[in-house]
Order: C-alpha cells, then sequence, then structure tokens
C-alpha cells in the first residue's frame, strides 16, 4: 500500500508555469524536452515512485541491510533488488546522461523532479542509484577515454553503481588530512590501501559491480588538500577492455547503525592494494570531487524538498480526518463528537509552514537546476558563464536550506500527529529520522553556510548574489503595475536591497577579522534563503494568475504566498539582527570556559 | 562506564546564588532542607544517575523491553531492575514526600534536581519512578484516607509504581471523547472496561504492583469533559486494608514501537471489569487529572532540560578534540595537523546555544518550581496564592520551552559531530530520538501554547504574567546602579514592556475573534519563553559577580549571557511580528484548498 502521491501538479507549475521549461530547454537544444515528454516523464517517474518504491519504504526502515562478515558482501532488504531491476528497465538511471554513453540526454531539471519522487516514496532505496551520478560526472569530465568507454555505459544503463570514497575516521571535512595511499604498480594502475568511511551504497545486492571513487596519496604527495588524487577503484576488477574481471581487493568491513536511512548501506570500506586508476591529473583530485559534490549537494537538497513533502502529505490528510475538540468559532461538524483539527489555527500554521517552504523549496531548487543546465548547455558562452556563477551561488543555499526545512517540516508533522507521531505505525517517525542525514552528509549545514559566504560569496566579490539580485529586482521592475503581486513588491523590494547591504557590511567586518565570515555564515545563509523563497513566493503568485489552473489552486498559491511573507520571512529579522552583532560574541569565551 | 557528569557546581550556582535556597526554603518551613542537605543531595544524586543510571542509557536503547503475550508481562532491559532497587534503597522515591507517608518532605525544588540528573542519565528509565509522582499527588489531594494508607506508602517507598491512564486511540487533546466505561459493583467499587493507549509504564517488572489512575465515564456521566470521572486500579486488588490480593483483570495488550524512549514501556493498557475505586467525586475527574498533569508538565520540562544539558557534555568534549581544519585566525595547535572545532565560529555558535538555553532554561524551571514550593508551603496566604498564580503562568512555558529547546539543542550536538553524529557510536542520536517525545507528550507544545494564551492569561486577565512582570522590574529597579548588568537592563526592559503590550494586543483582538489567541499562541509561547530567559540570564550575571565561584565561571556566565543577547533574543523579533500579523493569513484558506 502507498501512501504517497507524486506532486505531479505542482511540478507540472513549477516547471511549466514559473519557469516555462519547454522554451528554457529549446534555448539549450534540448529540443527533445517538449511539453509533453517533461509530462509524461513526471506521470511515469511518479507512478512509478508511488506503487513500487513508496510501498518497500517501512519495510526498509525495518529489515535494514545485513553483511555477512565472511564474505563481505551485503544484502539489502526484500524487494529492493526487485525494485531497482524495475528502474534500470525504465531506463530511469540514463535519464539526463549523455546519449553517446547510452543516456537519453534529458535535462538535469528533469532529472530533479525523477529524484524528489524517487527520494519522497523512498529515501534510503533511493542512494542506491543516486550515487552513481557523482561518478558519471566524474568520470565524464575527469576520465580517459578508456575510463569512460569502460566505466560510463554500464553506470549509466545501471547495471553498474557508484560511490563517492572520501572520508577517513579522522578526516571528515578537512580531506587534506587523509591517509588512504596510493602506490604505483607496473601496468600503469595504482595500489590502492586504506579505510573510508559512511560510504553510502558501498556494498550490496542491486548491481553487478560497484564502482568506487577513491580520494588517496600518491607517495610524492605535497601535504595537504593540495596532495589528494582521485582513483577510479572497481569491485570487481576492469581491464582496460571494459572487460569485468576477478574480485578486486578492498570489501566492506562493517555496515554503520545509524538513526535512519537503515534500508541504505553505510559501510567501512577496507581498500588493501585494491587495483585502482588515477582520474585526472595526479594530485589534482579535490578538482573532480567537487564536480561530484557539487552534483551530489544539490541531489541532498531535493531529498530534503522530498521528505517534507511526504511530510506534508501525510500531516493533511491526517489533520482532515483526526476528530479532536471544536473549532475556535464554534463546532464544524455539529453531528460529529469533535471537529477535523485542520480547523485548529495552530495545526494550520504548522501545515503551512510545511506547505509554504516545501512548493517554495521545490522552486528554488528547480531555478537551480535550470542553471545548472544552462551552465552546460546554453549556446551563449557569457549564458554559460552566468549560469554556473549563479548555480555554484544557490548550490549551498539548496542543500542546507531544503534540508534544514525538511527537519522543521518532518518535526511540524509529527507534531499535527501529536502521540501518534511518536510512534512506527504512521511513518512520520521514520521520515524526521530519514530527513536527519541530509543536514549532515556531502558537509554539514555549517560547512554550506562557510561556502556560500566564503568561497560563494567573498572569495567571488559577491558575483552570484549579484546575478540574484538583479533577477530579483528586474521582476519587480516588469511587474510593477500588476496588481496581483502588489501586496509583495515592497517587501521583497526592500529584503533584497538589505541583502546586499548585510552581505557589505559582513565582507568589509571580514576584511579586518577572518573570523567574521563564520560567526555571520549560519545565519547569512538562513537570510539568504527566505529572501530567495519570498522571490519565488511572489513569482508563484505571478504565474498562478496567468496560469490555467484552476481557481482554487490560483487562489491557494495566493493564500500560501500570504502566510509566507506574514508568518515566516519575519525570521530574516531575528538573522540579520544577529548578523549585526559580528563575531565576538561567538569568539570572546576561551575555550576552556566552555565547560568542566 | 558513563560519559555523564552530574552538573552539580551549575545546580548548586542556581539553587544557592541564584535562587538563595537556603533562605527560600526556610521561610516555607523547610529548614530541614539546609545548604548542606542541598549539596549532599545533589552530590549523592549526582554520583548514583553518572554511575549506575547513565551506563543503560544506550542498553535501554538497543534492548527495549518484551512483552510475554502469553501472560501480558513485560520484561524490561538487563541492568533497569537492580538500578530500581538500588534507587528505592536509597530512598529517592519518596525525596519530595510527605513524611506521613513514608517521604522525607524536601521541597520540590530539590526533587527538580533529582530529576534532571537522572532524566540526564537515562531519560527511559527515569520514567519508571516518574510517573509515580502524579499519582501521589492525586491520592494526596483526592483520595478516601483508606486510600492514601493503602496506596500511599508503597507509592512513595517506591516498592509499588503508578500510572496516569488517560489517552484512547479517539481521545488524546480532548479527553471528553474517552468511551471507558465504569460500571458499580456491589461492594463500592467500580468495574472498569476499556482501552488506553501511549501508558508509560503500564507493564513492568520493577515493582511489586502497578497503580493506574484511570479516567472512565459513569453509567450517568454527562457527555464531554464534565463527565469523567477518576479511579485507582491497582494491577494486583488492592483491600481497603492495605493488603494486596489477586491479578485484577486488567493487562498490557501491546507495546508501541518508538522513535526513542525504547527503554521505556509505552503500553496499550486493556481493563476488562477491573475493580477500581473511585478516587475525588463522580464526574469531576479531570480536576484530578490537572494535579497529576501540572506536576507531569513541569517534570516534562525538566526531562527536555536534562536531554540539552547531556547533549552538551557530548558536543562539548567532542568539540575540544576534534581535529579538522585550521581556526579562521591562523593554526592554534601548530604541532597538530589541524585545529580542535571548536577553533570555528559556527562550531560556538552551536555550543553557545545549548549552553545559553540549557543553564538559562535550568534558572526558569528551578524558579517555577520554587514558586510549586510556595504555593504549597509559604506560611502567607497572599505569597501562597500568588505563587499558585505564577506556577500556573509558567508551566506551559516551562514544559514547552525547555522541550522545545532540547529538540534544538540535541540537534546542535548531532551538527557538532557531523556524520559521527548519526550513527549510533556516539549516543548523540539516541538523544536526539529520545528528546523528541517530550514536546508530545503530556499535552503537545500546540496545547502548551493555547493553555498559556488561553487558560493562564486570557481567562486569567493576565495575573501571572502581571507577577512576572512586576517580577522583572523589580529586579531592573533594584540593579539601576549595578554596572554588572547595566548592559543587559535595558534590552530587558524594553522588551518586557513590549510582552505587555503584545499581550493587550491579542486579547484585544481576541475579543472579537476567538481563532486570534490559537493564531497566535506559538509564537507568543516562544516571545514569553525568550523574554523570561533574557531576565534569568541578567540575573545569572548579576548573581555570578556576587558569588564566589572562580573568575572562569563568572566570566563564563557574562559571555553566555553576551551570547544569548546578541544571538537568541532576536528572536523575539520574528515572533512578534508573527502575533501582530494576525490570524488572517492562518484562516484564511479553505482546508479543502491545502492539497489534493
Amino acid at each position: 500500500m502507498s501512501n504517497y502521491k507524486a506532486p505531479v501538479t505542482d511540478l507540472r507549475f513549477a516547471l511549466h508555469d514559473v519557469l516555462k521549461a519547454e522554451s528554457l530547454f529549446a534555448a539549450m537544444g534540448h529540443a527533445d524536452a517538449s511539453a509533453d515528454v517533461i509530462d509524461a516523464v513526471l506521470e511515469e517517474a511518479g507512478r512509478f515512485s508511488a506503487s513500487v518504491l513508496a510501498p518497500l519504504n517501512a519495510a526498509g526502515d525495518q529489515h535494514g541491510c545485513t553483511l555477512d562478515k565472511a564474505t563481505g558482501e551485503v544484502t539489502t532488504t526484500p524487494g529492493f533488488r526487485e525494485a531497482y531491476a524495475q528502474f534500470v528497465e525504465g531506463g530511469w538511471t540514463g535519464l539526463t546522461a549523455a546519449p553517446e554513453f547510452g543516456g537519453q540526454g534529458m535535462p538535469e531539471t528533469l532529472g530533479m523532479a525523477l529524484s524528489e519522487m524517487v527520494s519522497s516514496a523512498n529515501l534510503a532505496w533511493s542512494l542506491f542509484p543516486m550515487l552513481s551520478h557523482g561518478a558519471v560526472e566524474a568520470l565524464r569530465h575527469y576520465g580517459e577515454d578508456w575510463q569512460k568507454e569502460a566505466f560510463l555505459k554500464p553506470l549509466v544503463a545501471g547495471t553498474w553503481t557508484g560511490t563517492m570514497c572520501l572520508t577517513e575516521p579522522h578526516a571528515g571535512t578537512d580531506l587534506g588530512l587523509l591517509k588512504t595511499r596510493a602506490e604505483p604498480n607496473a601496468d600503469g594502475s595504482y595500489a590502492i590501501t586504506g579505510t573510508k568511511i559512511f560510504i553510502t551504497a558501498g556494498e550490496h545486492d542491486l548491481s553487478e559491480n560497484i564502482v568506487h571513487l577513491v580520494l588517496a596519496k600518491l607517495p610524492d604527495a605535497p601535504p595537504g588538500p593540495k596532495g589528494i588524487s582521485l582513483f577510479v577503484t572497481p569491485k570487481y576488477k576492469v581491464g582496460r577492455d571494459g572487460a569485468m574481471g576477478e574480485r578486486n581487493a578492498l570489501r566492506c568491513g562493517a555496515l554503520e547503525h545509524k538513526m535512519g536511512i537503515h534500508g541504505s548501506s553505510t559501510c567501512v570500506m577496507n581498500f588493501d592494494g585494491a587495483q585502482g586508476y588515477l582520474v585526472g591529473q595526479p594530485h589534482k583530485g579535490l578538482q573532480a570531487m567537487f564536480v561530484m559534490m557539487n552534483s551530489a549537494r544539490l541531489g541532498v537538497g531535493i531529498q530534503g524538498l522530498a521528505q517534507s513533502e511526504r511530510a506534508y502529505q501525510g500531516a493533511l490528510a491526517y489533520a482532515r480526518e483526526r476528530l479532536q475538540s471544536r473549532a475556535p468559532k464554534g463546532p464544524q461538524l455539529a453531528d460529529k463528537p469533535a471537529d477535523p483539527i485542520i480547523a485548529q489555527p495552530d495545526v494550520r500554521r504548522m501545515l503551512l509552514s510545511i506547505k509554504a517552504l516545501t512548493e517554495g523549496g521545490r522552486l528554488l531548487a528547480a531555478h537551480a537546476y535550470t542553471q545548472l543546465d544552462a551552465a552546460q548547455s546554453a549556446g551563449d558562452a557569457q549564458v554559460r558563464a552566468d549560469a554556473e556563477t549563479l548555480v555554484s551561488f544557490l548550490t549551498p543555499i539548496v542543500k542546507a536550506c531544503l534540508t534544514e526545512w525538511s527537519i522543521e517540516s518532518t518535526y511540524n508533522a509529527q507534531q499535527c500527529f501529536g502521540g501518534h507521531g511518536y510512534i512506527a505505525e504512521h511513518g512520520m517517525e521514520q521520515l524526521a529520522r530519514d530527513a536527519r542525514i541530509t543536514t549532515l552528509y556531502e558537509g554539514t549545514t555549517g560547512i554550506q553556510a562557510l561556502d556560500l559566504i566564503g568561497r560563494k560569496t567573498a572569495m567571488s566579490q559577491g558575483a552570484g548574489l549579484k546575478l540574484f539580485l538583479a533577477e530579483i529586482e528586474a521582476f519587480i521592475a516588469a511587474n510593477a503595475g500588476n496588481a496581483a503581486v502588489a501586496e509583495f513588491l515592497p517587501v521583497l523590494g526592500a529584503r533584497a536591497r538589505e541583502w546586499g547591504q548585510l552581505t557589505s557590511a559582513v565582507l568589509q567586518r571580514a576584511a579586518a577579522n577572518p573570523e567574521e565570515l563564520g560567526a555571520a555564515s549560519w545565519d547569512y545563509l538562513f537570510y539568504s534563503g527566505y529572501v530567495a523563497l519570498a522571490y519565488w513566493w511572489a513569482r508563484a503568485v505571478a504565474a498562478a494568475q496567468e496560469s490555467t489552473h484552476p481557481q482554487a489552486f490560483r487562489q491557494a498559491k495566493l493564500e500560501t504566498a500570504r502566510f509566507y511573507y506574514a508568518r515566516i520571512l519575519p525570521r530574516t529579522l531575528a538573522h540579520a539582527a544577529s548578523i549585526e552583532s559580528g563575531a565576538e560574541p561567538l569568539m570572546a569565551m576561551d575555550a576552556a570556559r566552555f565547560g568542566e
């Protein structure tokens, strides 16, 4: 039984009505991504997610994965293999991959819609195919021709899957500390030795081979992050002719016991002189890793969105059904013993918070993905460069805000259920536990916040922010006479100006004291996310009024936007005040005084 | 191995330096609660919690409870029975109970300190003795003399434990809907029939008997909450002579599968004509229930505080040990490969957030408990009445804010650990899952928020708020020349005035539209909590400066207060704006428009 319904209507609204996807894609040379094709993909991916993946979600949580210590093989939850086979059969693993490697060459924006639905239906399962995407990107950008031939086709086909092997026990955020070694072999390959932890889909029984992209140090590596190289290191050895050979010297040593995503195998991977091939230049592995990482970070943002969507569906259904107490204005269902709790203002606050952050977040993310597509495929070089700048700027916002909002949304959904939100039966507690990983992996929220204010703002003279603010200003100017959004534009304009001012003030302080960036980073991240969402809610209202959606749909967008501006956007007041207070309140206390 | 250290120093600071507990207690006739006795209790309770209970915390999570379906008996985690026997042996179950029933008659404020340490060490275990407290209170206030004799002594001694049987599948917040029936027997007792759910410690193997306080309806009960009566219904029948007899007709039908507190048995309890005795007047059960409930609500607030404290200890230890990246200003430990992450501003933001909310929350709660003690024991009738008004007002703030802050604090602790926060090994994920129940049971945060703004403010013409604001104003006046707190007083004064103004404005709007109360409730709750904490942080600084604690301790209080005012208190800006936006943004949307 599935209790997930793919939000195809809202995805269509985002892609067609707000982002004008068909013409956008056509301008990038994606003429095959017509409105009809988009709709067909949404419908079919939604059907698959709801009917095949969603019913396995609770089972994955209860059953988890099991490791055979004798062989190092991992068995997944019953049904996961079969679902993956259907996923491969349906061609979903290659949706956005290049046709030359067997992919369908669809825009990444459409891949995002697929990811959202798959992750909503079954986050743990979704991680098995998801990691392949980063491996494909790294090999496509940096692999030698034979590596592309040998690895990309089976990865795109889905018969093989990929992993990212970065973290070690003592090296997480700071990968420069890693100890895994790569010794040259006589045949041009390398012997990889070391231990990697937290390896998602590091071992499992869904695919014929598993392609590990491993960061390691060559014997002559300079210390720190500039001494890291990338190696492709498959579970079964792969020759230069692409033929799969004998078992490689690597194996899963343990599965982590986690708070959630139990259906996903999170592995300790031991490499014991495993045969690997260098990908890209020696000591330039971090560059390739960032290619994988950026793709993965946007993807994790979508996972957050996906958990929020499912939380909303669960909470809304319960709030409409659960009869408890009377509405403040008096009985709504006089013939029943009580009214549905959706009549209660505070239950509405929780539901509308989820709805506003989820539907708004969907636009924020979809826009970032259109920039990713434009950065790769737009005809004009300046358009490509600007799109690259913009998506780089938006990536930490999408990753961190959408995942943090999923924590808030799954939290609110549990609260709507009361005590029933704490027990397994209704699925809300699993959503909360599963969502909880998203603010941790692929860089914590704190790391995203530093990336946004440091690399993506301070180090690039605010180029990304300038582009985004220009887009907001253009929207405000274009809608100066639009009564539908007149109530929102003055507030949006004021916040956008304040965003620029806060940024300048922080960068100025940071010039004198480098601690100012880190001290402002978390509040700056959320400030940015909330103003970005104010923009997208104004655009949603404008697009809804021009659309052919039913009046109730258009009205709901307007009411949700009003809720957002009245009840969520004021959080920027707190974040701005906190940013303005500077680094001193954080840095004054000596480490010894924090406690005994 | 225990990784919990009882915060005896900070508890002593709260009780002695801030609240002047010894003289406060003496004025209430608790001359036996001298400073030495207080210190001895803190030390010994801390030792017991850290050495006996804390080492069982992870085991309780992994092992949980098991139900023998054939007998209905529940077996707890190995070690829980022995720990409980030691707790009973040490006399801890009777610490605050009346001497006439075998208790030690200590102030409830000291009981709070015990509860905090026990709950920090092992929340799941703490629920077995905790529920007895409410049963004792209900019987003490409303029980017949023979009931007090028969039930109170073993409950106080701890050889029996108690439960509160309120919730039914269709009746949670709205207890007026409950269906459990009580039919009169010939001997003056009643036959109780019905199903109760979410019964904490409903069945277990720690005590000789389990005393269920059950809400049920008499045959002639008027409909709704005015038709509810309370019955004492033990697992083993108890005669009017206090003798324990045969097994009563009630049993545990199932254990809930929960997100956390696995070591605690959360039971479905089936009553099948079980023998019970009416407690108090027919149809007046809700009154007695509120006595149990208010005690339980403050207690749950302490559970939140307790989880925050333990989260802080874990996160601080990790942040000092974990070497990763360099401090923004350059290497702190040049001879190591990286610096401890406590050098990072955003890690400090997380640690200081936990510290400020936890230490401030401890004062907020301890003050509420002193009012509880004064309401019971102060010599002057007006003092008792005011204390009763004040503790009633503070109860929803303590319950809701301290538990919500525990969600934030356990969240932040996980973030400090990065990916390691998601795996079981370090214990942080268990803390987050365990803490998660505290905002749900004994009334969700939304219910507390309604209680605060409705019953405790609107229905009492703001009497509680007036008393609390008068206390704040008196503190400000008394410290007008105190340089130690000069930086805080203008802000505190402004927020306190705004608190009064916001309250008046909401009550005025609510007179015209009853939805305004519910619409403002959640933001009003947090607004109140943050201003209350601003008061306690100012008082903490004043008390620290006058104390004999080491300079580092006094300095840390000042720095944490500055952090609180700079980085947390600004949240009131968002809450105030949200309150002022009124009910319309929540109520405009028709239930049908929330989604498909």
